[in-house]
């Protein structure tokens, strides 16, 4: 088959690299940078897009659609957001090609050169606050709560599937206040419910806690972050979400009649996710073996397997298995009954094994004299034989049980790969030697957030939610400190 | 309110542009030829998707995500296709800004261009088959059958929201096959499913067809067509299925190994159907009172309005209104309730008319007392007061019968703008102050065809499945035909 793994014990990001590919999940395509998104990988992203959806729908946002091109004036208006946007992008500048003179294939024609250059939108703020403006006069307009699916270019230097693309899918929110307040309620329910979407659907445990000055967003005046630890003790921002105060307001205008009829300018927000929740969840969960899947994301929750010797036998499963197909359907399990006769069992088994299917379902000439079948779940790669009476309620107990234990491993990796440094030199030891999550002080500066990730690579991944207070000194500076904040290296 | 609209009658065109803009469908960007989805527009474009992605994936397709950047070089590989689309393009050249030295804002950095062009898609086939030239080697890995949800960006100079924009979303199907037959039989199914949306869920009467050599998909050996009427009596096409033959697995050496164990070339189909679905559904129901739409597209079914004088009458219509929401939502009907007090009855009336609600449910005080409540249909308009007690299923079975009326009124409308035309004189008369479909004898040749679109600007729309044969003369060139084609002006 050729597709066996790089142990993730040998090499971690080379076992990640092959499982994106080898699952089908996705491909570097022709263009640098960008990626393929291959159908199996693709329905995973599908899930999550639905779940998610679904939520920010019950929250009360609907969804739009603002142009892929934003003019480079726009990013000019609000300072911070320039520079730290409007850089590594892609830019338009014609809109025309022509056949060469000598014949040989296109060219750029030099006489369609755009007065103003368009740029590929990196994030649209800007775009979408300029829109803003016309949409909103009085507070009888506001809150506008408005979504975008999309995707956006960033020019990426160096570039891995899902986790850093020239060009991702994701979606980004931008709403629009009329008060402060309801501005950071705003921003702090849409990171709850990037936690909960991260823990119920991705079965991925989180970190929720607000980004330092350095990490924020630009342009923002806080950034909400959700924080995960993958295998290798490295963590990944999952999603963010942005209190941007008046800062987009002011840059484009937006001002809008209060219901004290006063002028005032509109408080702001935008949250995101990407792609990048892929490979998070990739590497959450998956083994040597290849992908773990929690349920309530895989493309098809089960798989059946017939083994068979002759037509005889194969006629009698696949009338077995249409029957537990259509019992599981009826539970909501998708399932798929792969009845090819192109494909041995046991490469059957292998590939499925390798794409993450959280359970799979054999049944061989032995089984129907018995009415017996046999199940294997992905997590923990155990095997048992059962009867096929009651198979459907089984296996649909099984996926919740699947769901919860994936969760509670990467609950447990992460719980033991937590640490807490009192100096700098343990500090540097756990990152060297263990790697994982490291609560530690810090005195509050840029300077010293600076100084430990140019000397360790390790940044602040946030100062967590509700963390607790606490008196310490900084592991850097020795001056004092009221709480720990949490350090990682990250992807 | 400032929403009246121009009527249909004075000025169509007008009409349209204003429909689109106060009903919140959409609007023009800062950006040229880009329009921004509203929230309500965007919400039925859900809807089509929704039921297309469904259709889909029940005929066996499932969805992949390709670059939006191809190489300037990959449109050169196949001649027809060039000519076709590499043309009007946006075109990045550059991959990042800078600073002016001025600190007036940023510019391109001369030192970051693009050693090829990389061209925004306008269509995706090249970059796909250069993709799929690696996904197949043998008859096992065929059929690929994928669908893309993306944007697409085609440089027109003249645009018009949904019928005509630079940027547009679309879905593109692209299929690779063993054989002839199946890649004919694939692009036949497609344009079967595209007619069927049409029907089922826009309530549009569409002629299915195949296109002339002069009117194909550049590429393609056969481009199938759906051309619905609008009620200017101008055709619009409205979605297409292409068989492309082997020409891109040609272009890009896409090979497999048959079942013969010979090496072949790759048989090949895409289909697509856009955003001008919307400009074809707003134009196919819609009245000088504002949208029509069929209650299977629409973001909500049924609006309730509680017309009140005092806090007591309010509080008790809130009750009745929640529990026929209720019951409405238990039948699967969608149903805002609008108890906003910051607009009168009358101001909401006029919107959801124009915003083409379905129906529309008015209780007041004296409906309290008798039990009773005024339902309203958009698309006759006619009212009437009924009692209380079933209504959901009352307003559900009416719901029916508004989606069953559009469609019949529609076809009524194509049916009586439908003509035979046996002279040329008789075609331009038609064509001058009628308007509509035209069923005419051609000869057959590309000259007589631009010919009739220099002198009519009408267009061969296309040649109906299941045409029946007929001897005639060409009403151009009055050579032999053997059978009618159909012509019209189109979008």
């Amino acid at each position: 088959m050729g597709k066996f793994l790089t142990s993730r014990e040998e090499n971690y990001s080379q076992w990640y690299n092959e499982l994106v590919v080898k699952a089908d999940l996705a491909e570097n395509s022709a263009v640098r940078g960008s990626m393929v998104i291959k159908p199996y990988g693709y329905a995973i992203w599908e899930k999550m897009k639905e779940a998610l959806d679904k939520m920010f729908k019950e929250t009360g946002h609907v969804n739009a659609y603002f142009p892929l091109f934003i003019p480079k004036s726009f990013f000019s208006k609000e300072a911070d957001h320039v520079e730290g946007f409007a850089k590594e992008c892609a830019v338009v500048t014609h809109y025309r090609l022509r056949n060469r003179a000598d014949g040989k294939g296109i060219e750029v024609d030099p006489d369609a050169k755009l007065e103003e250059e368009l740029i590929v939108r990196p994030t649209s703020e800007t775009i979408i606050w300029n829109t803003y403006k016309n949409w909103i006069q009085s507070y009888r307009d506001l809150p506008l709560l408005i979504n975008q699916w999309a995707n956006v270019v960033r020019w990426e230097m160096r570039t891995r599937l899902f986790l850093r693309t020239a060009e991702f899918l994701w979606q980004e929110g931008h709403t629009a206040h009329a008060t402060k307040q309801e501005a950071i309620d705003e921003t702090i329910q849409m990171i709850n419910i990037y936690a909960e979407f991260a823990e119920k659907f991705m079965a991925m445990p989180v970190i929720k806690g607000v980004k330092t000055a350095n990490e924020r967003f630009a342009g923002a005046l806080d950034t909400y972050t959700i924080e995960a630890l993958m295998q290798d003790g490295k963590a990944l921002q999952s999603g963010t979400s942005h209190f941007l105060g008046q800062n987009f307001a002011k840059a484009f205008d937006v001002k809008f009649t209060n219901k004290e009829s006063k002028l005032d300018y509109v408080w702001a927000t935008s949250w995101g996710v990407s792609t990048r929740l892929m490979g998070a969840l990739i590497m959450s969960h998956s083994d040597d073996n290849g992908l773990v899947l929690p349920p309530k994301l895989a493309p098809f929750q089960v798989v059946i397997v017939p083994i068979y010797k002759n037509k005889e036998q194969y006629d009698a499963l696949i009338e077995v298995g249409n029957r537990i197909s259509e019992e599981l359907k009826d539970l909501n399990v998708s399932v798929k009954f792969d009845t090819r006769d192109t494909h041995k069992p046991g490469w059957k088994f292998a590939e499925y094994e390798l794409k993450g299917v959280p359970v799979r379902l054999a049944i061989g000439a032995r089984d129907l004299e018995n009415g017996t079948i046999e199940i294997a779940r992905r997590d923990t790669l155990e095997k048992q034989t059962i009867k096929q009476e009651g198979i459907a309620q089984f296996v649909k107990d099984l996926l919740d049980d699947i769901q919860v234990n994936i969760y509670n491993k990467a609950l447990k990796y992460r719980e033991e790969h937590t640490y807490n440094a009192d100096t700098y030199e343990e500090f540097k030891d756990i990152l060297d030697n263990k790697g994982g999550f490291v609560y530690a002080h810090w005195d509050g500066t840029v300077e010293t957030e600076l100084k430990i990730k140019e000397e360790t690579k390790a940044t602040i991944r946030c100062i967590p939610v509700g963390n607790k207070l606490e008196e310490g000194k900084c592991i850097y500076s020795g001056k004092p400190s009221n709480q720990r904040v949490l350090f990682a290296r990250s992807y």
